[in-house]
């Protein structure tokens, strides 16, 4: 079923109000009133909805409410170095398929790409998670921010109760397959309810600088290996998250 | 360390006879005498070269070599159905890095763009991999062909004797952690050498048609989901390569 999200203050007990670009869109694929469509209030609750009575198509009348089935039940935050070209475009679309709960772009040492309009191209890599979110039916639309340096990441992540990795390319002692099965031993896949929360941390296309290794070491994060394989900057959070989901039962 | 691929017959017992592709790279590289670069035989083992006395940077002297660290100890074939635009270049790329061994396109009912040119199209896509499995430090140069009709792919599966999935997005029983702990029970993550086979089928923008999916399970096929988010067609082989090497101690 086709699906929209609403702000939570648009939605009555009886219908939806619908934003001005999903009511155009709603008039251009000329639904049936009796045809069905999905309007998520973008916190996990998906209302099933009609067009109401009204020609315009701003309004949804509400037939039914469920569960987002397209949630997972760990909450990984992904911090991505910034990376060229459309490198980022690729790793955001592709971790909010995979249940991305929210990711963050930092500069670190070796960016040689960062934007200089550093808003415009995060409100622009916001819309792709949109646009996504809306196409692999997820429940919520991951928020993407900027969020400075390194430093900055960092000392967030080691003040959170998340269990937090970087992946570091010379890493050839814990994989991530010894770090997760150590913090979240193997559940029975899709009987397992707990919320898990994780920080990912990824670098740009020349890796992170030995320094900035021990910084995070430091700071109690977990540095982990993906494996003997270079993967590419946008390849190593794609990576991880299909891993990270395949353990918690979410694939 | 950067890194070539030649063919066997080129490789003598001292030197390596390089290609014009890479003898051009390596005049552009300006590499010292004493600066060692890895030449791969494409069948899993690395040569620790230097350039030799010819100043033509046609001969690469041989120093040492050692068994590819790049190749997983499984062998994935995929068969991806063909799609749209850019998607498949991304899906050959990421499959590699990701560690496949081999890429099968094929045509099925729901396929929207099938090329007109399909050796110029699987030449292209070979180039792909190639530049990919250079990059990412592969020990193969994994094999890109085009195999005809989803009836054609399915009898060759079924004649093999690789454990072998279809990704289907209206299957909700079957998950792919369930079909490999069924099949491949876990295993100590980078401490088990059996050489395993595995085969999976991915489907165009579309999906498969359900007789389609009858098909390849009345031959044996396991019909597998992965999980409760739509992946578009491209993202379907990355996850599932992404999950089995993680389930194999790959990653």
């Amino acid at each position: 079923m086709i699906r929209f999200f609403a702000d939570q203050k648009d939605i009555s007990a009886k219908s939806i109000r619908l934003s001005t670009d999903d009511s155009k869109h709603i008039r251009t694929l000329r639904l049936r009133p009796d045809e069905h469509f999905i309007v998520c209030d973008g916190a996990g609750s998906d209302y099933i909805c009609r067009l109401g009575e009204r020609s315009d198509c701003t309004y949804a009348e509400i037939t039914g409410k469920q569960k987002s089935p397209g949630e997972p039940s760990v909450l990984c935050k992904v911090f991505i170095a910034y990376s060229k070209g459309d490198r980022l475009d690729f790793a955001i679309q592709k971790s909010v398929e995979l249940g991305v709960h929210e990711i963050i772009l930092f500069e670190s040492e070796r960016c040689v790409a960062v934007p200089n309009d550093i808003p415009k191209k995060t409100a622009r890599l916001q819309r792709i998670a949109l646009e996504t979110a809306k196409q692999s039916g997820r429940g919520i639309i991951p928020l993407v921010s900027s969020n400075g340096s390194f430093r900055d990441i960092i000392d967030k992540i080691a003040d959170s109760s998340a269990f937090s990795m970087l992946f570091y390319e010379c890493e050839d002692h814990l994989f991530i397959k010894d770090a997760l099965d150590q913090h979240f031993p193997a559940v029975d896949s899709h009987k397992n309810n707990d919320t898990k929360q994780i920080s990912l941390i990824t670098g740009p296309e020349g890796g992170f600088e030995p320094q900035e290794v021990e910084l995070a070491r430091s700071k109690g994060i977990k540095i982990v290996s993906l494996g003997s394989r270079i993967l590419r900057s946008e390849t190593a959070p794609v990576a991880a998250l299909a891993a990270i989901m395949y353990h918690t039962g979410n694939l």
